[in-house]
């Protein structure tokens, strides 16, 4: 053992966690123990980075006794099972006061469990969402931790040093208790399906409407990132469309297989969405059209289904394609606002104190849904931190307003040529629903006082009611409680 | 205590309990046996139907005693906490081989877990999924039990006494094991969320494009409940529009407050759906619709958000309805289709047999979306057992194309009018992505390549691949575990 001493640790040295000891150790004042469960992991990586200064350990043991106090320790593991067997191990070795941070992709309800188990040890435990992929993790993350107030004190300076810097300001913040980070994280992910899902839609409609090349659908996406819609996806959107696969001299995207795979953290936002009476449509059909691509053998039979007899056909390009980003901002402003929706009320649920414009800050930098947008959105809380509709703020409802008549015809144009727009259409329809003076839910109400006495509120007086839909159809007053 | 035998037994006589024990003491050879946690309402169900025979019992021993064995019991109590509380109580009194049957709307998950424990004891558990509420309950449901196939000897005569018939068969039939029962049960429900959403869609349409009064709309489902839209829903959606309110004299559809409630089970299905990796977008734009119409506070600072300038005219009424008509029926279709899709899927993931032709024919009475539709449901399996996605089966191939003009013109409409459609225009594109050649989904495993190395497939040979989107971006082959 070094007799160094380590201000962190982290367990856990596959290449998420192993560019993320590599960051820190790049940082002033950090030292940094690792410990992985096959040592020769551990070797590799001190050996290949000698000038990361890591102190190595071998066991459970070392690993404590390499750390000052308080002890803090990053466990960096595939999330499930495997995160519960470290904080058994770390519980026995560590001592109250001590910190041991998740920075998996957990589900926040087993950050709430875990959290409440490690908390009877006097240990503290932190759930934190880490998000920007490998290259964040090496050069410096989008970090949402949870956890005490007590463990943000130790922590916060190290996350600080290690975070992606957004216009000065280190792209972490302290989220709330428990698993607030790792909820917040979820919903990033979902946020993120929804803007690929959106890209993904706005390029075929070009593509399919305008007949132009995925290189010169490039071009399009990098004019595009420097306006409004400047952000990693639409970046990389660029330089993915670009891309000429080297065998067959073919654009890439036509040569990779068209079925999305999945991770998981979509369907639980979109889950936990369910669970708290969100509506996160966009979220939710992103994620539906990625399962649906990979159902190979169900869009094996249906190829044939009938189409329209008319395909698109676009008179001037070049409207057509502002019309297509209008619509992919508006869209994109609906799925953002869906999911800050979805953080207010999982605040509620779970109280925490969650301060929306700051997570909308942490998330300008590092992470994959990096924007210039999200300046907008801290401006927004910034102005009315308890703002229930985000696309309400004014900002939001000018964009709105510019981009809705082409939004509308992208919609109308997709429907009627048969191309899919599951996200574009969705979130239209949701902002219509929003905005309605009367909505037909007064029709389902009806229908199940009918079938079901499920009872109805009336607009002109309290109370709750049910007609005698098999009887003389007169109406009673009712408990509320059917 | 009674010296009388009971063949069955209720426990749990609320209205739902009163009235299934009711219907089974209506039909020949049944002695029913009822318990009650609070003894007055066994006294008051017991003096209230003197012809239905029943005995009354005060306690689980003296209702076990009362039954004849195999002892067969429909616990009927609120899904939840209590169901545990009563099977805890009779586990106690009842002997193995001995048949609990779960009658509430448990979540098959719950069941699943429920039998397991029950079965160590040697007594039979038996999740069953009873639809059409309380005057099914009385008359003939739709029923749908899980559970062992030793139990569905004892328990198949009885409930073939007590469930509806349509077309000369009783609307029951052994489901599958475990929580097969309550998991098709959901996915009913989860289709009437979608199938009630895409009606009140159709009346929102009618009368904002036509400006016909409910009452007129009410003549318009009701010529639709003459073709092919035949069904228990269409039916009472015109006695709801026809429906006048005493007090105002105006339509009651205006006077109900228009936000939607919701019971959980729409959540459950598309919960459950993305755990099993299955489009059904009908119905989480069904669910959705209904909690985005119940956020009040959401809707009042959202009224003034901008919209289309031009409103929706319709020059000719006739053809504009028949569009609506054809629009619902073919999202009806996506909705069905997507529902047996989750069915299918279950059945994998939890090795049930299940015969979705059997399953479409126990629909077609006693329950809420009880349908003409449902036969070429029932002939599509009988077809092809195996059919990857419903709506391929030849007499839907045959609507679909028939109706997509339509559908594509209401959708088109919608959107551009600012009227939402969420059903409708999910359903649209679900159809159009299930039919495309060729999807941008391979862009999106493009853009996951390039921030996670998420890897992709190509279209031209076995393997997995990674471009190496940070180098000198050449492709390698890549393991396919990331």
């Amino acid at each position: 053992m070094s007799d160094k001493t380590a201000n962190i640790g982290v367990v856990g040295l596959a290449v998420m966690g192993s560019n993320l000891a590599r960051n820190l150790a790049s940082r002033e004042g950090n030292t940094v123990a690792v410990y992985n469960r096959s040592h020769d992991k551990t070797e590799h990586l001190v050996s290949a980075h000698p000038e990361a200064g890591f102190i190595p350990t071998a066991s459970y043991e070392e690993f404590a006794a390499s750390l000052s106090q308080p002890r803090t320790a990053i466990i960096m593991v595939k999330a499930g099972r495997g995160t519960d067997a470290v904080i058994e191990e770390l519980v026995q070795v560590f001592e109250p006061g001590d910190i041991i941070v998740d920075g998996g992709n957990a589900l926040f309800t087993d950050t709430i469990r875990r959290e409440k188990a490690v908390r009877d040890t006097g240990i503290n435990f932190v759930g934190m969402g880490v998000s920007g992929g490998e290259e964040g993790a090496l050069l410096g993350p989008s970090i949402m931790p949870g956890g005490s107030d007590e463990s943000w004190v130790t922590l916060g300076p190290i996350l600080k040093s290690i975070a992606a810097v957004a216009e000065g300001e280190p792209c972490v913040t302290h989220i709330g208790h428990d698993g607030a980070g790792h909820f917040v994280k979820m919903v990033h992910n979902g946020i993120e399906y929804a803007d690929m899902q959106l890209i993904a839609e706005a390029y075929d409609l070009i593509r399919r409407g305008t007949g132009k090349s995925p290189a010169e659908i490039a071009d399009v996406f990098a004019e595009w990132n420097s306006g409004e819609l400047e952000s990693y996806l639409i970046e990389i959107t660029a330089e993915v469309l670009r891309q000429v696969d080297a065998e067959t001299e073919k654009p890439l995207v036509d040569i990779i297989v068209d079925q999305a795979g999945a991770k998981g953290t979509g369907a639980w936002t979109v889950q936990t969405a369910l669970d708290l009476g969100v509506p996160v449509s966009g979220i939710a059909e992103a994620t539906f059209a990625r399962s649906l691509s990979s159902h190979a053998e169900q869009r094996a039979v249906s190829r044939e289904l009938p189409g329209p007899a008319q395909t698109l056909t676009v008179d001037d390009a070049d409207s057509f394609i502002e019309d297509v980003r209008l619509a992919l901002f508006a869209s994109k402003i609906v799925a953002y606002s869906q999911g800050f929706d979805e953080i207010r009320a999982g605040a509620g649920a779970y109280n925490w104190n969650i301060d929306l414009g700051a997570v909308s800050k942490i998330w300008r930098g590092g992470c994959i849904i990096r924007a210039q947008f999200l300046n907008r959105i801290a401006d927004a809380y910034s102005d009315a931190p308890e703002l229930p509709v985000l696309l309400t703020a004014p900002y939001f409802v000018e964009a709105l307003g510019r981009a809705q008549d082409a939004w509308r015809r992208i919609v109308s144009i997709s429907a009627a040529a048969g191309l899919p727009a599951p996200a574009f259409s969705s979130s239209l329809a949701y902002y219509d629903g929003l905005r309605a003076e009367r909505l037909p839910a007064a029709l389902i109400q009806g229908q199940r006082d009918f079938f079901g006495a499920h009872t109805y509120k009336r607009i002109d007086k309290e109370g709750t009611f049910h007609t005698l839909w098999s009887g003389d159809r007169t109406e009673i007053e009712a408990e509320d409680t059917h």
